[in-house]
């Protein structure tokens, strides 16, 4: 592990070198190879499911396992999209002369090496090191055990096409042990990884962030509001409300918690209540929602507090703005919380005071991904307010130096 | 140390509301309010003063821990700029609109908490609040034991500044305990505190790095350089070369290593060397120096990786830009790093491949701080390369959240 460690440190002061152009043409022809590999990487794929379907692994996840053809162009397409997008290394901003006559500004460069660790699905193999080389990091890439056989076979496509344009090979390197210390080691090499991106399940993510001792770019929860002001537009209120919770179930920014201003909630919850009847979503309501719903489950602190990623949400009548946000603060995991109304200093209050990666007015909270807001791809949401928040692309994998021209200018 | 905390975290939701005209009069009182309690100052840092003394604490610690006239003038004055510096909370940037028809940008938003850790310098107290209360974000503060009752004096001036404009006194606590426990309990508070700032010795920064759970923005060791590209103008070189050293010695943005291309070792030396010489620095150097020079010490490997603080440097004659890039890379310690060359290329290359914090072209090292680079005040300088990098001002201490506006719009 320290010699991969070494290998990747190294591979990441010439990948900080290179240009855009090599970038770019490691991507296309990583995809080109990817593609005239589909029999291999089917084959090796094979290896992984058979594994799996002895292991009596559930059905969810030897779906996520799977690499079907569609999936293997899908990651070739994903290569070339990051081909496309601007890099963002080398972009010199806030130059400016200062009164000592000196000019500074700022470079933006590579982070060095970034960690990877991530759960089945191998195509992330593919989406992660293309974003972590255009953006012009080595990276350092575990997948699960059970994918492991797929996982490989992408990575030697990778470090084909690297070293055919002439990049150092290196730079990205696929773990090639399924051992659990190996990940323990990782998070101690301080020396050779920069950062660490966990991409997986709760359980992952909290052994990562406790034992990795460099930064790590994570989220947790995705307990998303959607709150209902007294001054909403009420379709735009039942459309939003609707699609945040149902457009999917299994996602970090569906919502789990709808809050409704008093004085609207009769009307709103008429309309409502009905539509999420017939979509099969149960309501969990607080005492003044179950008065007016009848039938439903009263919610508890928990539940307020839970990410179901289920057809299950909470519901809270609240007496206006500032009781949700302060409710929101409290049982939100800082993710992504949408107000629905048409008054200007209710939406003002609530974007200033709602302290959450994203913030919403008027728009469904499933919006909350890096596609949607132009970073082009993501590699992860952050919920963290250090470094990067909210979704990470390209930009989230680099940082700035300061840059400082003068022509002898010595301190006084 | 919890409820601390806890009062910490409810302080830091309500100051992230306040408009920045609240703030600087906040700013403004309290600098007023400690003008106004000099007298109250000075004799609660006479008791630390005694207690020093009697303690046998040495000649320079003594001086810093000092409250004179002169310094308490200068801590108002402080705050005062720090009122009219401009505030990063609420900056709206890269507000544009997507193809889905909602528009997304990102605003400026405080940290949240930040914990401060801090050595003898009582000043150090004032400075912290006034960027903490500029940028939003509520502060618990600890300062050395020996200044105890001096911080606590200061920290009384801070809290009744802000009750006199209605800002919550808990915005700034001081820990009134100089029992070590209550740091290692900080540093364990991630529930409270979002950032930790350590100011002071090495062993304190590998401290708290080692024991914080939350990040920690910190530099360890200044080890800088100045290169002297064979194409460099002799002049700006030897002003350059001598300012980095010689205009103060004991600080982080000071060269340690000097390195100079063969081609003109020779001339730059003859002239050079005596006016080190005059100034009483000690060269350490290569074998090739040595020949040149006759009677210096040879430097060891151990030499090129230290951080002297005095009149000690190491010097290094290189092949070209490239060796002195490799040579940076490996022994530097990623914090300023200075080239003198008349060469665009050789520049550029320097520029774009030393990675450190701050990449400076014909100026001086002692150039890399937060005032001269406009940030009007730091609050540390860093050397990671994760959230901030270099001088940490006001930006440095906050965050951007994602804001989306949208008009019912739902994702499809």
């Amino acid at each position: 592990m320290q010699k991969l460690g070494q290998k990747a440190r190294a591979a990441s002061r010439e990948l900080a070198k290179v240009d855009t152009g090599a970038k770019n043409r490691a991507l296309e022809t990583i995809a080109s190879i990817i593609l005239d590999s589909q029999n291999e990487l089917a084959e090796k794929n094979r290896i992984d499911m058979e594994a799996a379907e002895a292991n009596k692994i559930e059905a969810a996840m030897l779906d996520r396992l799977l690499l079907t053809p569609e999936r293997i162009e899908a990651m070739a397409e994903g290569l070339r999209q990051v081909a496309t997008l601007s890099d963002p290394i080398g972009e010199i901003s806030n130059m400016a002369q200062r009164p000592s006559g000196i000019e500074v500004g700022q470079m933006r460069v590579p982070l060095g090496v970034v960690g990877i660790i991530y759960e089945s699905r191998p195509n992330v193999t593919a989406d992660a090191a293309a974003l972590c080389i255009k953006s012009g990091n080595a990276t350092i890439l575990r997948g699960g055990s059970e994918a492991l056989h797929s996982n490989q076979a992408i990575g030697a496509c990778i470090q084909r096409g690297l070293q055919a344009v002439d990049l150092p090979g290196d730079a990205v390197q696929v773990i090639e042990t399924s051992d659990r210390v190996a990940v323990g080691e990782l998070l101690r090499m301080t020396d050779y990884v920069d950062v660490i991106i966990p991409r997986g399940g709760k359980s992952l993510i909290e052994r990562v962030s406790q034992e990795a001792r460099m930064p790590v770019i994570k989220h947790l929860d995705g307990i998303c509001h959607v709150y209902i002001d007294g001054q909403a537009d009420q379709e735009k209120a039942e459309a939003i409300a609707f699609n945040s919770k149902t457009q999917r179930y299994g996602v970090c920014n569906t919502m789990e918690s709808l809050l409704i201003a008093s004085s609207i909630a009769d009307t709103v919850l008429a309309r409502l209540a009905p539509l999420y009847e017939q979509a099969g979503v149960e309501i969990r309501g607080c005492q003044k929602s179950k008065d007016i719903l009848g039938s439903i489950k009263l919610a508890s602190e928990e539940d307020y507090a839970t990410e179901y990623l289920a057809p299950i949400m909470s519901l809270k009548i609240v007496d206006d703005v500032s009781e949700a946000i302060e409710h929101i603060n409290h049982f939100g995991s800082q993710h992504t919380d949408a107000i629905v109304t048409e008054d200007l200093s209710a939406a003002r209050k609530f974007m200033t005071e709602v302290d959450s990666s994203s913030v919403i007015v008027n728009a469904s909270t499933r919006f909350a991904d890096g596609f949607e807001y132009g970073l082009g791809a993501e590699i992860g949401i952050s919920t963290d307010k250090f470094h990067a928040r909210g979704p990470v692309g390209l930009e989230g994998l680099t940082s700035q130096k300061y840059i400082v021209f003068g022509d002898g200018h010595i301190k006084e």
